[in-house]
């Protein structure tokens, strides 16, 4: 006996009536809020208030008083600016709010009046991060609900939960690419417990969907792509019941495609491609009066809707610390020997390696990687720890939210690609760091060193990208991001460990080339730290990543010549500045920097740091214009102007003066 | 009668046997090439060779030795790494290269040994902006192919040329999610003269594709998406010929889904998961080998195939520069009358205005947005120029790449959404970068000030981004980027001016708020430039964008008090800042700039130009956490550390040192 039939039978409200009861009720609280709050988006909210109803009120296994319990049902609203429904159904039901459960209240419909207020849990869009757990990311920017689901599935099947996952997304943002990235990615890796429910209102922002976006459509292309479908009323909600109940069933992924109302319930704003606006004054009472009159029409009746039964969680662990195994041992496990011997490795092997030891220490620790594992070396990982790779084909943008999701589920996912194919991911990057989401970023092949493949594949932005989120704070007692961008392979190494033991979103840049060991075996590194690998009383150097080792060279040609120079080893963001502004102040007062990227790195790293204080003279080399390929790096470097020769003229320059 | 049947009767060679021999004879070339340069992708391009020989020598109408002609059938590569095997037939046509025509000289099969050379026109992947125009965008970030297919097929029609557009896209790579926005938007636009073709040689680079990705996976996938599809051995000269002349006859787009073979025609690599490496010394002997032994068994003979037939161009001048009409005229024009009697406006709703006036005075002005064209104001120029707006639906990759192609057939496309939504395209435009396309990117809404709807839709990384392209050179006399940031409508205006008139990538960041008018309705800007906009003795202060206003109200407090401030607007990157710190030189030796963006933008611009010289203090205030909803600008302002409070504070700290 399903449970709508249990409450038929002991209630004389029917089921089918208290689903539009509440539907009706809950609407009204998403026109008062966005009232209230003066913005919002109540005819998105009220097109999926069935579907709402029926996840949030009974098919989900949840208890709305404990978010965090890992065993959860969970729901993904992908098209984020519909939370108003979400938000007002949760207080209804007395969720728990709060940054953590130590912080934790129950949400009160008296709340709701809130919404995107600075001091409240109820953002503009859906955002776990200030205090809202119910979420697992944040979304609004579209079409990356489906990924976060995607990965939630995965950490569950990793921990033999049997959590389902329903992501709701609108029929517009279907047009995004990255949901059918994602609709692959979860046939490939046969993610049944997945739901994707597609609200079907046919209306976009700036005017009607696209006919390509239609339900049929939808349907149609779900069915192309492997997908159990089934077509439904979305506003009808003995057919939503079955519909849930035979996704849940299904072996296969499953997506529902509901055809929905954008307004739905208010007849004054139907059809009118009413989007974005709260309605208020006289608008607001016709269309509270309108949801009363559609409810009368429908026999709405409140009545007892069944409440989520939530399961039990399991124990859950993450405050350790690790340490990875010594540097050649697992070098040597790696099959590494030869490269041992000869002290030479590319960082993007020695990345490789390191996530190998990682895994070893902690099973929280899986990889994803875009097709070209055997190119950034996650491969490594894949060969010792396959149960925790996770091939994501090439499909960036996928590959980055999955990882969110997979945070969310309580890994710690690394998530590789070449450097410049990262870029594809950014608004991605932008959204895991909204969710506060754990994930590590891995970009080899990076700056210009890869030479002959040419600049399609060369990253020369993401140094300023991934930096401009090191100055910030996430609120969380970290900033937005950290960079790592390690000069050899004990340097990766070690900044691999950094990664696993911060909380919070990571870029490690690294490189094509071999490049010699710069550092013994033992050396360690820390968060804002830099390293000083020469000294001398002329100049101050400082340079990162594979850029180094001609920077080194450089300095030794100068040795030669008389002029001494620190050089340093800028390997993180945020960097505390102060070691290489003291070596500077005491060694003529300049500073060159060098760099394999365009600007807005470590030159504005420094340049900022000692403009503030105006003693000590800072110099910046970039890539300077755009490259092309090129059969070495020494010829590219030269060809965009940070060749040895060049870096030479300018250190002679600077220390003359 | 066809060619085929044409060449049949009058040559005892078959086509068939001449086709097999032409794909042999490139295949040897791209080997050995490829062992010349020591890297590059054989086995990629020996799957496409038929497909290439079918285009390149009959069906495309096109004249080799004149690329640059405007009415010539174009061959987009999605697959970039695939390139040697287009340069081998390339050199055998004795196609033009040069970066213009006066540059033109013709390829020679001798050439080909220059591949990835640094001073030959054949980089590493398609890269027209070296001297290869035979191609119109660079390629080798996957998946943007179909897109820029688009973008020309756009432009021919709205300048009625039937050119048609052929792209050859891999299976591997359509897994990409933009192949999927492209395929939408080529049906919304019925681009019936683009036809796709799918290599489907079932390998990736680290493994197999999916199956997800097989033949009949895309083929079904395009069927569901309403393409017309053709299904097709890929290395059967006779049934590719006959798709192709289906594809071209038919009224819908159509795509053509070969099977191929990695490797095709040499035994020894066949089915061993042969990628991205060159084959040398006796591999290299004994993959011609195969290639002679598949040929022998094959019949191939080498005999004439029809030469490509050249359309006639029509005349094309895009040396023109343009002048916007007065900027009061235009507002009215656009309905802001009320707008101007308030003398306040937003700067988008401005970038709306000024855009019709652009399209006024020039026909190569097209519109593109992704469905938020009422929040980004793109809908003012929908409204006058109808046939030249293209709605890109919630797809912003696709958008970004389109608007490649459509510069690439001589467009200036403007391309606008939220900035926040734009960071889903930085892949795209950094290839938009190397393509040298002249498109112009417009995002609102930047930054923190549009408050309520949240960090989801807020752009916080995109100045860091689009500044560090700023200092390097294109290659033909611009910086790579250009970014405009005006504080007022008026700026707004002259900056879309600006923009027009340069040839080359530019962005522009408006904001949601109306702000007051600064600057007198004639007031002129130009590249590289700034504003003063008050005078003092004490301080000197820099903003731009909406935060200006904040800062010009934190000037006139400190005024009160006694402390006078300069006050500069930096509206654009790379900026001349020696006016600046002339104005810091003169007043205390300091400048305190305000960004409503996260570190990597103004103050490392003026960071990076004072530390330089060393003798100005710079200190920056940026946004120092994650933002969250809050009912106004000023709150989220206050909230982040950029508050009018926390501005006045490090003002005085500063003044008073």
């Amino acid at each position: 006996m399903s449970t709508a039939q249990a409450i038929e039978e002991k209630d004389a409200v029917s089921y089918t009536s208290a689903v539009h009861a509440k539907a009706i009720e809950l609407g009204k609280h998403a026109l008062r809020m966005t009232d209230a709050s003066g913005s919002g988006h109540p005819s998105t909210a009220l097109s999926i208030a069935h579907i709402v109803v029926e996840l949030m009120y009974e098919k989900m296994r949840y208890d709305p008083s404990d978010p965090w319990n890992v065993a959860s049902d969970r729901l993904v609203l992908s098209l984020g600016h519909a939370v108003p429904i979400v938000y007002a159904a949760y207080a209804d039901l007395a969720g728990a709010v709060g940054k953590s459960p130590a912080d934790k209240r129950l949400l009160k419909v008296d709340d709701l009046k809130t919404l995107r207020e600075l001091s409240s849990v109820l953002d503009g869009h859906p955002n776990p991060a200030e205090g809202f757990p119910f979420f697992d990311a944040a979304t609004g920017s579209l079409g990356q609900g489906l990924s976060v689901a995607a990965g939630l599935a995965l950490a569950a099947r990793l921990d033999g939960l049997e959590r389902r996952i329903f992501c709701v997304i609108g029929d517009g943002e279907s047009r995004e690419g990255q949901i059918w990235e994602a609709a692959d990615f979860v046939v490939d890796h046969n993610l049944s417990h997945v739901t994707a429910i597609f609200s079907c209102n046919g209306h976009g922002q700036a005017d009607a969907v696209s006919p390509q976006q239609s339900a049929d459509s939808i349907e149609k292309k779900m069915t192309a792509f492997n997908w159990s479908t089934i077509r439904v009323n979305g506003h009808d909600p003995d057919a939503l019941h079955d519909a849930f109940d035979r996704a849940i069933q299904s072996d296969q992924p499953t997506a529902v495609v509901a055809e929905t109302v954008k307004g739905w319930g208010v007849d004054s704003i139907i059809g009118k491609n009413f989007h974005g606006k709260p309605l208020s004054g006289d608008a607001l009472k016709t269309a509270l009066t309108d949801l009363d009159a559609t409810g009368a029409k429908l026999g709405a009746v409140a009545g007892k809707l069944p409440l989520p039964v939530g399961p039990k969680a399991p124990k859950c662990d993450d405050d350790r610390v690790v340490a990875l195994a010594p540097f050649e041992a697992v070098l040597r496990r790696a099959g590494l020997d030869k490269e041992l011997g000869q002290k030479k490795l590319a960082t993007r092997v020695a990345y490789g390696a390191a996530l190998i030891a990682a895994g070893d220490v902690d099973p929280r620790i899986v990889a994803l990687d875009g097709d070209v594992s055997n190119s950034t070396f996650a491969n490594l990982f894949q060969r010792e720890h396959g149960d925790r790779f996770f091939e994501c084909k090439i499909a960036e943008q996928n590959m980055i939210t999955v990882a969110a999701g997979l945070s969310a589920g309580g890994k710690i996912p690394f998530a590789s690609s070449f450097a410049k194919f990262l870029a594809r991911g950014f608004d991605q990057i932008d959204m895991a760091a909204v969710s506060r989401a754990n994930v590590k970023i891995v970009g080899s092949h990076s700056g210009v060193s890869l030479a002959a493949d040419g600049p399609s594949q060369m990253s020369l932005s993401d140094v300023a990208y991934f930096r401009s989120m090191s100055r910030a704070d996430n609120g969380y007692g970290q900033p937005v991001c950290r960079t790592f961008h390690p000069s050899d392979a004990v340097s990766a190494y070690r900044c691999v460990e950094l990664m696993v033991n911060t909380n919070g979103l990571c870029f490690m840049r690294t490189h094509r080339p071999a490049a010699p060991f710069l550092y013994p075996f033992e050396e360690r590194f820390s968060l804002n730290g830099c390293k000083q690998l020469r000294t001398g009383k002329d100049l101050t150097l400082a340079s990162s990543g594979f850029m180094i080792h001609t920077v080194l060279n450089v300095a030794d040609t100068l040795a030669e010549s008389g002029i001494t120079c620190n050089v340093f080893d800028a390997y993180t963001f945020p960097m505390d500045a102060s070691p290489i502004l003291e070596a500077a102040r005491a060694s003529g007062g300049a500073i060159l920097t060098v760099e394999d990227n365009f600007v807005g790195g470590l030159h504005g790293e420094l340049a900022e740091a000692a403009a503030r204080a105006g003693d000590v003279r800072v110099v910046g080399m970039t890539v300077n214009k755009l490259p092309k390929s090129a059969k070495s790096p020494d010829e590219v470097f030269a060809y965009v102007g940070v060749g040895p020769d060049d870096i030479l003229a300018q250190a002679r320059e600077i220390a003359q003066k």
